[in-house]
């Protein structure tokens, strides 16, 4: 089986049958991951750069953990402090670690669509890991992964969104993902922090009030509020958005039904989710984590098309 | 042979039998180090993180090579530029670093605490490389195993700490495990450098006059000064330090015996050591560096549990 | 075959027939790195410490791929953050760096002339990665290998240096070592960024006119503005330097011949190199960085003195 795709850009652009597979491989990863070694000898003659170019100690945490235990060699680039510094472009960055013989790159960039340009660029096989306001597919798939783990599927079940939908490449992703897979989707959150168009360009629902929205749904994915957002005008407080949107275990207790709780992290606990939710049963936050290290080994052995799983 | 402990989190809560142990197990590394490979098998099947909150190069280098030399997978995580700096808690971004799968924790931390905290809600092994002005353990059986290697051993010999005992976690774990070795320990220094209660809380000889507790040891293990000190009252002027507590060739020649010479490092030529004592035969200051990887993979296979020693 | 000497300093010191042996074992090591398994086993057992007391992503990373796939084990040390911050010198950061048993030192530092300091008082090789405004060998290396891959050899070739010689390690290296290749030398820039005394010291020639330079040549290495220079008075503007100085495909076209064009990188497009000759087939800038590779995992191998050449 293999991948419609030579890279992973996106969500958007995906099969279904390609997230399928890329989740029925994580599947058979995360079995290698609970076994005394995790290693596997697939990518061993493949060296992956990890080109970051926004700051993200878990992201490149996950992604270098999945390439050791595919036996990949890894190169760490971070923008500061490199020739980016010294006013080279993008391509010429790329073009020239390629030119050393790399066979994958890993990329995280602030500015949307980055991935895609080098796609049209370079001739080897790219992940997104995440771009600008666009996308960051291998989370939307870590989330999907770990929903259906727990719930058994996608198909039919309920599940919001709630925070900052304007500006998360998370919900983006999510929603494409989610949508493919047959769920139906809402957004939550104040108007300031919902795109106006998002109701007919999605077929999603979109909900202000945080309690009708938790009362709707079998699943709530809390997105991170960025703190830096409150210097601008799309939320009074920390403390005013806790109390309108905070998740904490009263509201959950309140519900007829349990619901699964999911965070992309890093939390901050006490503004969009308590302690008290986060450390919850409801809460699969470490799982999404864990789950995070098998969904980005089957990204990188999918796109390589080694045939040498073990 | 097993440790008492699953962490190594300081020297205080140790037995003697834990401390032999280490110096023992670091003598047969320190052997396997002296070949051409110098590498074991020994942790192949292990991932340990370096969680490094306060700058440390050499610290974290020599942890990372004596990982290496084990065969275990590292990850170098430090807190500028990491979720850290997103307003994450130290549990939360220990969580998750754990929910990766990493067997292991190495941590240096400005807060005094900090890994016993840390021991207390998580289910792997802790080494402390440094927490506040608390404990530095590492480092005080890396001194240990240098006096031991120079001097045959430890019991009954008079050790004498110079400097900034008031702020130095060196100072503190070798003042723990030398008075459990059975060794005699004096500290020196200026008086604002020295905390009043020490001489009775640890039962140890307390001396202003750097002359006069030369004349006395065996050893002189010499801390560093941090040259940020300088700015508060604590002592006038480097230069001034110097004069009143610097170890240099004259003094030292000027005493009937030829005593050893250590410093954790890295060293102020000039303020607390002059060159002509750093670079002489007394000292044993590369041989502590040297030693310190060999120590370092003994902590870290004894914490491991493992059995396949080679 | 050995080299005649224990260190790269700089190609000053090389005899031609090191240079010829590095550049034939860089030929070996190239078409390893054609192989779909990129890696030999020689320096397996060897453990290189990356020592960076300036920025540079792009050699960095090419060492650390040279050194990877050797199979050495590598660390990598970076200025900012270090013991070196907190005032220890040079040779004693060294000196505790290799009391860790590390058989190799691959150097960048500002201070012209730091590799060889260290040379006199340290005995493991060392690599110079550059050095201030004095040399950068392997760059030198790998340009010579690039030119004779292209052109069969070196001697009696004619070949230009365009741009800021003044400050120009890459400049110096290319000059000692193609004229100890038998190849002919011309320096071409404006007034203000040629040493006066070069002509004579280096019995090269000097050409401010970029146009006669280029008729004369048969390969153009066009070096990098730096463009913090402009704030010196060396010259007036970026774009004026780009008018006079910039090569660009116009000028290309008007020769009656096809060069071949070198550029060390980061090229600034549009200040020394236009986008229309960087990205044309007359340019062999992304062969450079191939070859680097390969060039940095000859010097390692010969300077390490194994012989498991696989």
């Amino acid at each position: 089986m293999q991948l419609s795709t030579r890279h992973l850009l996106g969500i958007k652009d995906l099969l279904l049958s390609d997230i399928e597979l890329i989740l029925s491989t994580a599947a058979q990863f995360k079995e290698v991951l609970q076994r005394p070694i995790k290693k596997v000898p697939s990518l061993r003659d493949t060296t992956i750069v990890n080109l970051f170019y926004e700051n993200s100690t878990r992201t490149r945490i996950s992604f270098e953990l999945a390439e050791k235990r595919l036996s990949a060699d890894t190169l760490n680039f971070s923008a500061s402090g490199s020739s980016v510094s010294k006013g080279e472009t993008l391509l010429d960055t790329v073009n020239n670690i390629l030119s050393m013989k790399v066979d994958m790159v890993v990329m995280r960039h602030s500015a949307s669509g980055a991935p895609h340009f080098l796609a049209k660029h370079i001739p080897v096989a790219i992940v997104n890991a995440g771009d600008g306001i666009n996308e960051h597919p291998t989370q939307a798939l870590l989330d999907a992964f770990s929903i259906k783990e727990k719930l058994g599927k996608l198909e039919g079940k309920k599940i919001v969104l709630v925070g900052d939908i304007m500006h998360s490449r998370v919900a983006l992703s999510n929603i494409y993902l989610l949508k493919k897979a047959g769920a139906e989707v809402m957004v939550a959150g104040p108007p300031t922090l919902i795109p106006k168009y998002i109701k007919e360009a999605f077929d999603i629902q979109v909900e202000y009030n945080l309690e009708k929205a938790l009362q709707w749904c079998d699943v709530a994915n809390i997105l991170r509020i960025q703190l830096e957002r409150q210097n601008q005008v799309l939320f009074s407080s920390l403390r005013e958005y806790n109390l309108a949107y905070g998740v904490n275990k009263k509201l959950l207790d309140s519900l007829n039904k349990e619901i699964v709780i999911l965070h992309p992290g890093p939390i901050n606990r006490g503004v969009e989710i308590d302690s008290d939710v986060a450390d919850s049963k409801q809460s699969i936050i470490l799982q999404q984590v864990e789950n995070g290290v098998a969904v980005r080994m089957a990204v990188l052995y999918l796109l390589s098309n080694k045939q040498n799983f073990a």
